[in-house]
């Protein structure tokens, strides 16, 4: 089921599609979005409408802020994987597959977070995320937690092509 | 036991003083650093020399980046929640006290994170923390992860005043 508004959300989503994550490594046992890590957050992310990548994630509560709110680090988390499922698809659409020795095309360089209202800790939230710049070299993404109709937090996500410097390391 | 040499570490830090999370906080729930969180990473930040914070941080197997290092929403964490002893500190020693109806002083607003290079996931990794300006209105501060002598991630952490809206809550 998809809609064809402009504004994607989630819900707007088939999410019995392989997540993209399930589709592009497996195997991985990344802490927010490896399916093979069983004590991760496990984060499936799928296309949307326009461009957009979406996913749903629901905090325990162990992810609290202390004040009774979403975690910032958590938000960090979750904000730096979809955006890798978004890199990663673009990546292989592109055809800039993994390099030799490596699991992955990209890794994150950096991660601009903006705080901007508090996210809830009961509640699913929505995570989106497009492309806005991509070459060989890296790839920039724009990621962002909604709840309720409202922008909660927003990064900017820079990530690099990973050229393996040994067997299986990133540097 | 404190060294006066120029770099401050925190294996140079008497860490049989109470941390300033236990000091500052010590009922607050916080995933990365919350006294009372039973789950969460419980960090505790010491003050070092040269106005330097200091912190030591062990991770979890499961805190993979999916490739066998630490992975950057767990430093992203980490980084955010010893910027906030920084800060809170800072915030006390200057009079600048939570607000009534506030936990804390002031909240995070923003995390722009570089991730410089692979930190292992099997060692026990050095926090540390300067606070690079500060007004009552808002503090930052610079936070950067190290370990065998090399920087591996670097961030810039803005704190704003928390000025509650309604009763206990930030929004």
């Amino acid at each position: 089921m998809r809609r064809s508004s402009g504004h994607c959300h989630p819900d707007a989503v088939d999410l019995a599609d392989a997540a993209l994550q399930d589709r592009y490594f497996p195997d991985l046992p990344c802490f927010g979005c490896g399916p093979a890590n069983a004590d991760g957050l496990q984060l499936k992310s799928h296309l949307g409408d326009d461009g957009l990548v979406v996913a749903q994630f629901t905090p325990r509560s162990a992810h609290d802020n202390g004040l009774g709110y979403l975690n910032g680090g958590i938000i960090s988390t979750v904000l730096d994987c979809h955006s890798a499922a978004a890199v990663t698809h673009e990546a292989f659409e592109r055809g800039w597959t993994p390099l030799p020795g490596a699991a992955l095309p990209y890794v994150t360089a950096g991660l601009d977070v903006r705080y901007l209202r508090p996210a809830p800790l009961d509640a699913t939230v929505a995570l989106l995320a497009r492309i806005s710049d991509a070459s060989e070299a890296e790839i920039t993404a724009e990621v962002w937690l909604e709840w309720d109709g409202k922008e909660r937090a927003r990064a900017t996500a820079l990530w690099k092509r990973w050229r393996p410097r040994g067997p299986g390391r990133p540097d």
